[in-house]
């Protein structure tokens, strides 16, 4: 997929006009791809006057393969260094650094290379201000991601039986995944069966699945860089009515936030929709968690889907929707999508039906 | 495994005192876990002046089931801000950070909460250091988890035939290791055959493997949070005479460094011995990296075995030994072992041969 690198770093040179800044050193790695397209592991980008990339010698051939648009450098003796002896170089007074990123070792050793002709500004989420709006390759990238995830989802059905440890359920999940083409999963898959489906973080442990309990299944992917992430809750044998009322309940939160996503609302409208859909059924104690986050290079991203959040959806955001309901000890429902929010209101970009699946 | 958390603390508050600080505030994750048990991706460690573990409310159960010889706290603002009010009311007056792992982002955060009566001293390595002689428990658990590993190493040789993609063997492994009890992979695992294997870092891609190549097959489980790290390089049919003749070179290197531990040698002699046999080869060029690594609740851990690395050797350390040779565009060669530094010399914990494996 061709990224369009110039677009992206012309609007960070604008930003950081404002930001009265001679250039930004880029740390952080998924920073750094967005910016160049680089992939590898090690690797900085300095923006200004003109961007550069500085690598090591294993990423040679790589980066002259990745790289977009951006002047290569390749470091004898450390990227940091490297970057540092540019700064010098290009007489730069005001460099700021990823906050978030840089260790503070890493700060000492940069400025102590720098001396006290360049000051160092730490800034925070200037990039990532900017990886908000997926641009239209992100957005394809993104689409293949969820498609290839949810391509996975039959089969991952198929592998639910009664006495199956979570934890080889999650194996053949990521085993099917490796070969449809995915790169990796892209975070530590959950399923949570039973008890364990109440809690909201059940990563596949050894439990065997029971013989008639929810079951939460929550993955994603990473394909060309970008991550995808669902959720579904199945039930293992017909689900009393009990189960059946609590699913409809998460249900409804989920459509109801979903309804909600629209350019200009806040995410924090988006968050209440779910919670009050749940209070209705008077369950909203029992969501512990924010509705969703931003995804795309990263699994979690800006924005934030939370409660009082005012962070205003815009045309481009790739965001989850994932309310959950958990009573401790007994059980745990979550449903998640993906949503694109489109010029008019939003499109789910997960094709999986979301009806209560009872598996014999 | 139950592991003496006492000790870790005793020795840790002798290093403090040495290092006049009121108190180290260990927010790198394997640290904590070294210092107290907890398992889980939230938690901050107070040591002074008595143990204190700082988690949120995800964790409460969780803290309490592994948390050792530590009060524990549950944050209801973030662990951060928790642990800056904990120093504040035991007026602390010069608190340690660890400055590899803290962000500047975040130590700025802290010091407005710490306002001006709190001094934070960045310090490197500080649990490091202790964690750089294995106690006998973790050696049992590093010694699991190589076994674990080796355990598998049939089976991966199965897999290996003309026309597997790379990533379709990796993937296999990983399912095995999973069902082999293996909490995952200790590192992304490496398949890199015919010319891909003159890389490093050849992760496994969807190259199919060739008819007659080399493959690098470097990999490690995690196993009760300890890691293990080896590679084998096999050849796919019979080798020719100039492949045998590199491998026996690579093999004759790697048995020479393996030679060269014992208490008192620094890893950089360690480090010339590989690089002797190969020069002897004519090869030592080609041998790009360094010799080895130090391994345990992290996969790269000190002390490097280094070209010319000061640390020396004791008992209790345990590190790889991995030389390799990589001919650009044709074939790479590594072979690599975990080795224990006992009080007379070393002990190899691998179990796997190292002749070379020509398969049909």
């Amino acid at each position: 997929m061709d990224m369009d690198y110039k677009v992206r770093q012309q609007k960070l040179r604008r930003k950081l006009e404002r930001l009265k800044v001679d250039a930004l050193m880029v740390t952080h790695l998924p920073n750094v791809r967005y910016l160049c397209g680089f992939t590898g592991s090690s690797g900085i980008f300095l923006t200004a006057p003109r961007p550069v990339f500085f690598t090591d010698g294993r990423y040679t051939s790589q980066a002259a393969g990745e790289v977009q648009g951006t002047r290569i450098v390749i470091a004898k003796n450390g990227v940091m260094a490297a970057a540092a002896a540019a700064c010098l170089k290009l007489r730069l007074k005001r460099v700021a650094i990823e906050s978030d990123y840089l260790t503070v070792a890493q700060l000492q050793a940069l400025q102590q290379a720098l001396g006290k002709s360049v000051k160092l500004i730490p800034h925070s989420g200037i990039v990532e201000t900017l990886r908000i709006i997926k641009d239209s390759e992100e957005i394809q990238c993104i689409r293949r991601a969820v498609q290839l995830s949810s391509r996975l989802f039959p089969s991952l059905l198929k592998s639910l039986r009664p006495g199956v440890a979570e934890s080889t359920v999650a194996a053949r999940l990521a085993f099917s995944a490796r070969k449809a083409g995915a790169q990796a999963m892209s975070f530590e898959t959950i399923v949570a069966s039973g008890s364990r489906s109440a809690l909201p973080h059940g990563v596949a442990s050894a439990a065997l699945l029971p013989s008639a309990a929810f079951v939460v299944l929550d993955y994603g992917v990473v394909l060309d860089g970008y991550c995808s992430d669902m959720t579904r809750t199945v039930h293992l044998a017909k689900a009393p009515a009990a189960a059946r009322k609590l699913y409809t309940a998460v249900l409804e939160a989920q459509l109801s936030a979903i309804s909600a996503v629209r350019p200009g609302a806040t995410t924090g409208e988006v968050d209440r929709a779910a919670r009050q859909e749940l209070k209705r059924a008077k369950l909203d104690r029992f969501f512990t968690h924010s509705t969703g986050h931003g995804v795309g290079l990263e699994i979690h991203e800006s924005p934030r889907v939370a409660a009082n959040s005012q962070a205003v959806l815009q045309p481009g955001m790739v965001i989850t929707i994932e309310p959950g309901v958990y009573l401790p000890g007994k059980c745990g429902i979550r449903i998640e999508d993906m949503l694109l929010v489109t010029e008019t209101g939003y499109e789910v970009l997960t094709p999986v039906g979301k009806g209560l699946i009872e598996l014999n």
